[in-house]
């Protein structure tokens, strides 16, 4: 039998191999017949060799073996390291400047025509067809690479956090279904008929149960589930890299995580980044960014001017600002440039976030100019170019509406005139923490308080006095971190003891029963004796997308499923025998499921 | 506000450390006021230390503190690391040496008293309550510690398979249910109502697809589920250490493998462990040890007998032989002193595994003697005696009946002997490889030949031929681990070659329609272009079983299920909304479950 053992990939053999005898093995990318001689690009996921298979060298059978070659097909190869002839080197491949002159070639297995061509880069087949072939579509480095950077961010990720003393403790998939949060995906118990597991929508409770626990510091890369309609960068079943400790503090725990990150950025893509991140409190992001996950690797803040709108005649501003609305604006450094078509885009574009629309000045020949500067007295024009810097060739946006229209048109606004202008570095990192969230929210449905994380959340200690008086005034030790306009974890201290739990249950105006049957036995076990706690949640599939630079969430995942929550490639959720259920004592009617 | 985060943890404090200032926190295991002091151990997952209040040092707002103190309060106290007086130091302790004279105290945390004591050791409180407040039995030393070793576990085999080459890679837990194999759980879906998701049983078919993905080498520790009612060794989502890999064979695999072990054995229990394991066919071990999974920590070998017992007069034997059936005898060293009574029990035990009898012979006073030695001449006892290796003061056990019944019973029978007798080094490690599994069985109820694995593993190459001829002596790639009579792990080669799977499918009766229902995309997968292949899967919570010295596997997991698959301490499954239910269009009656 031909021993298809590798000596080497197809990625490594340089000129310092020359003479060597090797043994390839990986599948036809190309062959070329060229002067009587036959080449093939052996490929493996590690990266290209050129074969040649010369008559005078391989016995006419392997020759004639060698002809009938066709893409895909997998094969092994014994031969000796050669120079490429004069010429013919390829100083882009690693390994352009030698090839293998073959002596014995077998072909491990044929293959079909693939549905479509494997190349190495990005490639305009429809997504679904790369999906329903997926493991053909992995076969593309473009594609290989990213699990390989997967790969790395998870075991930099636990290498890290078993360093700093935390244990990676494996938390139930089979959980119980919570009745806040998101949709639960739930699972028929056969021996309990008509009781149902929930797939956990995150390892909350349990990690906090393994602090009453003792274990002192957890961490796990945890599958997470939600049965929600799915936007683009989401998955029904998703990953965190979920932490939590003991007796520390939220200043520990950005240590830590600023430490991860480190970490993970530099031995999975070589960069160094800053030590520490720049905090920017919850009030601060949104009225500078109308986010709280603003993106800093561009400048263009939100400026508030109802100061100066409110002095103008402009009736527009003048009767948002008696609404209780406000008037922010942001300046567009060149963009005078941008023409009345764009900016009517740019109107439309924010109409989607709700703002009915946007007033604008250019800063032409040295003067304001746009038909709404004739309500602005000169003084009140020097304010403006004041406030906003403008300089000659810039445009103004200003949006005036309620304060979260604003906010939420003008964040919108801002990013895509970043895009469109291109004024993001691609390469550029901008990590910030965004501390300070409120720790309630006033629910005017129900017209009561509730919780902005959940109860469990600590306020933070200075605050405590004002839950008397003004709840919702009270800051949370909660903190985001945002990394390039994205939100790529979260976490809080937890309250630990239970006489400051009690008082944000009554905060709350939450009964005994009501807590009994929303949090269970998880109340009771927070009595026995619960340590100071806290934790971060990052997403991992986010940070993932961020290292091989991929908008697509699918692109990260081995095996992905459509924002249907679909499987192409399985074909699933299927149908199931009547036994199954007949034993699950469940009923439901099929319907066909029309499948690619 | 008091700073609790510490200097230390409670369990490294030495006499190195004296006259230090530190800050420890943790539970208060025990507080006995002695002497005008109060004496505290405080505790944590790294140990006790021990705390003196003395009213001469500490304010009397302290000291009456330190005296409301009860266990499993959560405190943090400042203080100095003193001698402990002579006479009381505790040199079990690894801080016996010390204690901390407290300077500060702060009470983070009271606690209701739990409904057992925390004790370090093994306990007899009943397992469903230690379940139900799982949280509390984790702070037991004993439970925390098998966490830990765990998570050394998965450190240790993620980082050997890394610098093995090896890629972690996530497979899907929304998956397809397959109609071979165990019970699956199911998950409804609501985008397409009637269709369900099942979780899968193993990794299986996504590593071989990673494996036509060209992604080399895979692992996984990867979370696995099957709805079976469960032995007290199972639950209902377990954790395979999930392996495969491209160009390799069996050989390699082995030795990936028993690097694996040494890598864990070393790193995690500090133990070495042979470099190479021993092997042994299956049907040697099935003959010598009626098991393919033989425990050889000690001896006891079953031996065929068939050719003395047929020249013997006993009937009991001369009909099993005249049926076809066999006689197996176990030679028991010293067990002449077991008595009557015993053996009967002994017979008792077999008779649960289908054994109607056990015959028996013992050596004593220069000569066998019982009932039955006198249906052998002297001739036959003597070959009796040289065959089993009987020496003055043994006991034999014969078995006679069907040959899988005899290998059944026989080895239920060693393995009790060698309890009862003690003949088990609780520190031994026996590893052995069983290979050459049977490719085939006869399925004889549908009179037709079946897998024995599944009909992707590959037969051996020299057995091709005989799937022609006599299939059922053909053997398979596939081989298991066996440690200490456990099987942890199992695998095969697959095969990767179109025309030998066409062959397997012939030798199977398959149509092709059968392979389409049963096998679906996966063999359509297999024909762009297959490597050779091949893997394994380890049972991860056995492997930490082992090394925790443990044979309850609800120890080794966080937080088990019973044998009825149900959470005690979160008390699921649970009934759900009728909000839930409608919007997944499933219908299910749901009956009272009577939690303790």
């Amino acid at each position: 039998m031909f021993d298809y053992r590798r000596t080497h990939t197809c990625g490594e053999l340089t000129a310092s191999h020359l003479k060597q005898t090797v043994t390839l093995s990986g599948w036809v990318h190309r062959r070329r017949d060229h002067g009587g001689l036959i080449f093939i690009d052996l490929r493996d996921r590690f990266g290209l060799t050129q074969l040649i298979f010369d008559p005078a060298i391989v016995s006419k059978e392997t020759f004639e073996q060698a002809s009938r070659l066709r893409s895909e097909w997998v094969i092994s190869v014994k031969g000796t390291v050669i120079p490429r002839a004069e010429g013919m080197t390829n100083p882009k491949m690693l390994t352009g400047e030698i090839e293998i002159e073959v002596k014995e070639l077998e072909i491990l297995s044929q293959a079909k025509t693939p549905p479509f061509e494997i190349c190495e880069e990005e490639t305009d087949v429809n997504e679904e067809l790369r999906l329903k072939y997926r493991y053909l579509d992995i076969r593309r480095g473009d594609v290989s690479k990213k699990l390989v950077l997967r790969h790395k961010t998870m075991l930099s990720t636990r290498n890290y956090m078993n360093e700093n003393g935390f244990l990676e403790i494996t938390t139930p998939i089979l959980a119980k279904s919570t009745p806040e949060g998101a949709r639960d995906y739930l699972v028929p118990s056969r021996i309990y008929p008509g009781n149902f597991y929930a797939l956990p929508q995150s390892p909350q409770i349990f990690k906090q149960l393994l602090m009453v626990s003792g274990m002192d510091r957890y961490f796990q890369i945890a599958t997470c589930f939600r049965d929600e309609d799915l936007r683009s960068d989401r998955q029904p079943e998703f990953t965190q890299i979920d932490i939590e400790m003991s007796f520390g503090t939220p200043e520990d725990l950005m240590k830590l995580a600023e430490g991860l990150m480190q970490s993970i950025f530099k031995e999975c893509k070589g960069v160094a980044i800053p030590k520490t991140f720049p905090r920017m409190g919850y009030r601060d992001c949104v009225e500078n960014y109308g986010t709280d996950r603003p993106d800093l690797r561009f400048g263009m803040p939100l400026v508030r001017v109802d100061d100066i709108a409110k002095r103008s005649t402009f009736g527009v501003f003048l009767e948002q600002l008696n609404a209780d609305g406000c008037v922010k604006a942001i300046c567009v450094k060149g963009g005078a440039e941008i023409s009345r078509k764009e900016i009517d885009n740019y109107t439309q574009f924010v109409a989607k976030f709700g703002l009915s629309g946007l007033a604008w000045m250019k800063h032409q020949e040295g003067a304001l100019a746009s038909n709404i500067v004739k309500f602005f007295s000169p003084e009140l024009q020097d304010e403006l170019i004041a406030k906003l810097k403008i300089e000659s060739g810039d445009l103004v946006f200003f949006a005036a509406a309620q304060e979260d229209r604003v906010n939420q048109g003008l964040d919108h606004l801002r990013r895509k005139l970043a895009k469109d202008r291109n004024l993001i570095d691609p390469e550029a990192l901008s990590f910030l923490w965004v501390t300070d969230f409120p720790l309630l929210k006033w629910n005017a449905d129900e017209r009561r308080l509730e919780s902005e994380h959940h109860p469990f959340t600590s306020p933070n200690f200075e605050d405590i006095p004002l839950l008397d008086t003004e709840p919702l005034k009270a800051r949370a030790l909660a903190y985001d971190l945002v990394l390039n306009g994205y939100e790529i974890g979260g976490g809080s201290q937890r309250i630990h003891n239970s006489e400051l739990q009690e008082k944000i249950f009554r905060t709350l105006k939450l009964s005994q029963e009501d807590i009994k049957e929303k949090f269970g036995f998880f109340v009771e076990a927070l009595k026995f004796g619960t340590p100071p706690h806290l934790g971060i949640a990052f997403g991992l599939d986010r940070i993932v997308m961020v290292l091989s630079g991929t908008e697509n969430i699918r692109d990260v995942i081995a095996f992905p499923k459509t924002q249907k929550a679909s499987d192409l490639m399985m074909q699933c959720p299927s149908n199931v025998a009547f036994k199954q259920l007949d034993e699950l004592k469940v009923k439901a009617e099929p319907v066909e499921i029309a499948w690619i």
